[in-house]
C-alpha cells in the first residue's frame, strides 16, 4: 500500500528560492508526493532527468543523493534510482483537536510529575519523554570543544558571564538563525538555561499571575506547568495536526477571552508534530502585532525538520517586535548542557532583568563549548544526519503503530520532531494504558497531560527519539496488546 | 596602634570541640584578642607552651603553624615567634542600621541594573561587585577534573539529568555539610543555578505575591531585586554589624508585620559581614519555627571564614525542616560554573517541581566535574588558602579606608566573606560618590542599592575579592579623593 505523505511533507518543506539541485529535488518529490511516482517505481535517469530539466549531470546527482539521503528514492547497482517502497501503511489522522473554548486555571502537575518521575526508572522502554539518544549527539566533537576552549581560556571559561551570554555563542546563534529566515544580531539574544527558562522569562516578561496565555491544543505539558507555576490561565486553541492552531479560531478567541500573551510551537509542535506553513506563520504575526499581543515562539524542533530544509520561524516576519523566540540545543547538540536562548524582541530588557534575577547567568563553559562546536562546523552535517535518523524512526514507529494497534487507532505523520500523538479508539483510557505499561516496563506519556482540562483520555503520545531496536518494537507490540485488550473490555461491557 | 579585631574575631570562630591543637590556638588568639599579648609581643616559645598547656611539642608546632597561616603571629628566624604587627589603625565601624519599620515594595532594580552594568567594564578598578577573581580559584585542578569524566562518562555528561540533580554531586555536598554542622543525605539536596536560582525556588516555594518577607538591612541587593521581581513585599530588619540581625527587632516585627518568610545571610552577609553567634541562631531557628516561618538561609560566604574553622548554619538546629538552606560554590570554586544548591528541609517536593518548571535541570557536566574535585579531595586545601588571602585582603582594604578616607568614616570589621561596609561622613551622599568614581575608572556598590527604600545614602561598598595591588591602592586613594572633597564641598555649604 502506498503512502506518500513523507514524500509529500518533505516537498512542502522544500524552499524553491535556494539552489538548483534542490529545485530539481523538489519536482522528483513532487512526482512521488502526488503520487505520479509509486513506490518501486524508476525514477528518470540522471541523464534524462539532466536533459528534461536542463540542467547538468553534476546538479542531478547532488539532487538524487539528496532524495537518497532524505529515504525518497533508492540507488539500486547496475540499475538505477527507484521510489522507495514503504513496507507499511500508515493509520488514519486524527482529527482537528477540539479544547474548552474559555479560559481556565491549570492543575496538570501532579500527574505529569507522576508521568515524569516514572519515565526516569532505566529499567523501563521509554516511550514515553522527547528524550532524544545522547548516543546520536556528536559526544566526542563536544568533548574535544569543550576541553579545547576550557584549556585556551581558563579565565573566561571560570569567569562569572552575566546576562545578556556568552558572546561568541551568540554571534554563531544570530548567524544560524538565518537558515530559518530571521536576521538577528547577537545583541538580540540573551543566553538561558534551556528553552524551559526562556519561556519562563517570556512569560514573566509579558504577563502577571490571573493573565490568559493562548496556547495550542493539544499543548507541550511543560508550557502547562510552567503557566500553573507562575498562576496564569490557559485558553486552549484548536489545532490541526498538520498546520497546527487554527488562525480562525484564534482571531475568535482574541475577541472574547483578553488574552495577554500567546505560547506557540509552530514547527514541530509537541505533541501534535504540526508544521504552520509559513504564509500562514506570517498571517498569525501580522494578526498579533495589530492586537499588540506577544507570541512566545518556540522552535526547539524546528531544526529537526525531515525534509532538505528547515521551516521559518514567525520571528523570521516580525516587524516590530512582538515576536519572542525561544530556542536551544537540547534537542539538536546535547540535552545534558542545556544551553538555550530566547531573542526577545521589544521586551529584551526586560527579560535581561529577569535572567539576572532567575539564574544570574549560564554556567560559561557549556556555552563556550557550543560556540566552538557550532564554529568549527559540523553542525549542518550532524543535523542532516539525524533528521534522517529521526524521520526513519519516525517510519518504523509509525508502521509499529499501524501493526500492532487495533482498528480505530489514529496517529500523526509529523514531517519532524521526535514524536507521534496516537488515538486511540475511542473508550480506551490513556491512564489506563499508562499504568498497565508501566507494569509491563513501558513508559508512555498519557495525553491528559498535554491539556489544562486533562482532555485527550484516549490519546497517547510516543517517543521516537530512540535508535529503534527489537526492545523497542517489542514494546510497543506489548503496548499494542495493552490497548487491544482494553478497546475489546471496554466493547464487551459496552463501555 | 593595637587592633586585635581580626584575632578575637577569630577567637570567636573557633570551635572548641575541635581537635586539640586547635584548643592550643585558640587560647593563644584569645590572648592576643584580649590585649594580653600585644603586636610585637613575643608569645610563649614552643617548649613552655608545650609545658604550660600540658600538650606534646608536636601539638604545639601544628597550633603555632595555623596561626601563623592565619596571620595572628610570625616566626623570627632563630628568635620564635611573635604577635603580628598591624600597620594601621581601623576605623571605628558603623552602629546598628534603622531601616523603616513596616513592609514596603521594592524597586531598587533600574539603579542595581545601572550599576551592575557599569561594574562589568574591564577598564574599571573593580571595587563594586562581589566578584572574585578568578585566577584566586583551582582552574587547572577544575579542568582536570572535567576533562577527566567528560572523557571517562560521556553519556552521563551529555544527558538531561532531572532534579534533584547529580547524585555524586549531593553525596559530596551532604559529606561536606557536616563541616557546618549539618546532617544532610543527599536525598534532602537539590541542584540550582547558584544561589540566585535556589533563592528564588525557595521564596516561590512558600509565599505568593504580596506577601511580606523578612530580610537584614543592608541586605545584599540581588534578594531584594527576586523579592521585587516576584511581585512581593519586604520587612527589613535592624542589624549588627558584628552578629548580624536583631532578634528582638526581628520578634517584634513578627507580631506585627505578618511575615511570611525570612531570607537572612547568617555568616558574613553581604554588605555587613555579620556573622551570628551560632548561639543567636539556635535562638533564631526556635522562634522561627515555633510561628511556623521558614526560614531561608543563605550560605555563600559560609566557607569564606577568616578563622580556623568556619561558623555553623542555623539549618545545623533545624529539627522540624523549616530553614531551607541554599549555597554555592561559585565564590569558592569557580564563579563561571553556576552549580549551587539547596536543602529546601519540609518544602522539598515543592522547591523540586518549581526547579523542573523554571531551568528543567542543571546542565549535567559542570555538577559532575565540581564533584569529581570534591571527592578527589582538594578543596580544604583550597579554603584554606582562599581565606588567608581574601582575610589579608580585608586588611589592606581596611587599611587603605583608613589611610585615604576622611575623618568621620566608618568601616565594618569583617570576620570572612570579601566585602567591607563603609559608612561616610554624614553628608556625603554614595551615588555622588559613585558617579565621580566611574568618571575615574573606578566601580563601587552605592548605599541605597541594599534597601527597598534606597537608604544608606552615605554608605558604599567595597569588594575585596581580588588579590590587591598598587592599581587598586591607587583606586582607594582616589576614592578617598572624591570623598574628601565631597566632604569638604558638603562642610562648606553648611549642607
Amino acid at each position: 500500500m502506498i503512502s506518500p505523505d513523507l514524500a509529500s511533507h518533505t516537498a512542502a518543506l522544500l524552499d524553491c528560492k535556494d539552489s538548483l539541485y534542490k529545485q530539481v529535488a523538489l519536482r522528483i518529490s513532487e512526482l512521488v508526493g502526488h503520487g505520479t511516482l509509486r513506490p518501486g517505481d524508476r525514477v528518470p535517469s540522471v541523464r534524462r532527468c539532466s536533459e528534461q530539466q536542463n540542467v547538468s549531470i553534476a546538479t542531478v546527482m547532488q539532487a538524487y543523493r539528496l532524495l537518497e539521503d532524505r529515504g525518497i528514492i533508492e540507488g539500486r547497482p547496475q540499475s538505477g534510482y527507484y521510489v522507495r517502497a514503504q513496507r507499511w501503511s500508515a493509520p488514519p489522522e486524527p482529527g482537528r483537536s477540539k479544547p474548552t473554548a474559555r479560559a481556565v486555571e491549570v492543575r496538570v502537575s501532579d500527574l505529569v510529575m507522576q508521568v515524569v518521575k516514572a519515565g526516569r526508572d532505566p529499567s523501563l522502554v521509554r516511550l514515553g519523554a522527547t528524550l532524544p539518544s545522547p548516543e546520536l549527539f556528536p559526544l566526542k566533537e563536544l568533548h574535544r570543544a569543550m576541553s579545547s576552549v576550557g584549556r585556551r581560556s581558563p579565565l573566561a571559561a571560570n569567569r562569572y558571564d552575566p546576562p545578556p551570554g556568552d558572546h561568541g555563542l551568540r554571534v554563531q546563534v544570530a548567524r544560524r538563525a538565518m537558515e530559518a529566515g530571521c536576521t538577528l544580531a547577537p545583541d538580540d539574544i540573551i543566553t538561558t538555561i534551556g528553552v524551559t527558562e526562556a519561556l519562563n522569562l517570556c512569560l514573566r516578561a509579558v504577563a502577571k499571575p490571573g493573565d490568559v496565555i493562548a496556547i495550542e491544543s493539544p499543548a507541550f505539558f511543560g508550557i502547562l506547568q510552567i503557566i500553573e507555576s507562575l498562576g496564569m490561565r490557559v485558553c486552549e486553541i484548536p489545532a490541526y495536526p498538520r498546520e497546527g492552531i487554527c488562525l480562525d479560531e484564534l482571531a475568535q478567541r482574541l475577541g472574547g477571552c483578553r488574552i495577554k500573551a500567546c505560547v506557540f510551537t509552530l514547527n514541530f509542535s509537541n505533541p501534535l508534530g504540526s508544521c504552520m506553513p509559513d504564509a500562514k506563520k506570517q498571517q498569525l504575526v501580522k494578526m498579533l502585532a495589530q492586537k499588540k499581543i506577544p507570541l512566545i515562539e518556540d522552535d526547539l524542533y524546528g531544526n529537526l525538520a525531515f525534509g532538505l530544509v528547515r521551516p521559518k520561524v514567525a520571528k523570521a516576519y516580525d516587524e516590530d517586535g512582538w515576536v519572542m523566540l525561544c530556542d536551544s540545543f537540547t534537542k539538536t547538540l546535547s540535552p545534558g548542557y542545556r544551553v538555550g536562548w530566547v531573542a526577545p524582541g521589544r521586551f529584551k530588557a526586560k527579560v535581561e532583568f529577569l535572567k539576572f534575577v532567575n539564574t544570574a547567568a549560564n554556567p560559561s563553559l557549556p556555552q563556550m563549548a557550543i560556540a566552538e562546536f557550532l564554529q568549527n562546523g559540523g553542525f549542518d552535517r550532524h543535523l542532516r544526519k539525524i533528521r534522517r535518523i529521526y524521520a526513519d524512526q519516525m517510519e518504523c514507529m509509525s508502521a509499529a503503530v499501524a501493526r500492532y494497534f487495533p482498528r480505530g487507532t489514529k496517529a500523526t505523520r509529523p514531517a519532524g520532531g521526535m514524536c507521534l500523538w496516537v488515538e486511540l479508539p475511542e473508550h480506551v483510557n490513556s491512564l489506563t494504558v499508562y499504568r498497565q505499561a508501566i507494569a509491563a516496563k513501558i513508559s508512555t506519556a498519557p495525553g491528559p497531560i498535554f491539556s489544562a482540562k486533562q482532555k485527550y483520555q484516549n490519546f497517547i503520545r510516543l517517543n521516537f527519539g530512540n535508535p529503534w531496536t527489537e526492545r523497542i518494537e517489542n514494546a510497543v507490540q506489548d503496548l499494542g496488546r495493552i490497548v487491544h485488550r482494553l478497546a475489546e473490555a471496554k466493547g464487551s461491557c459496552g463501555m
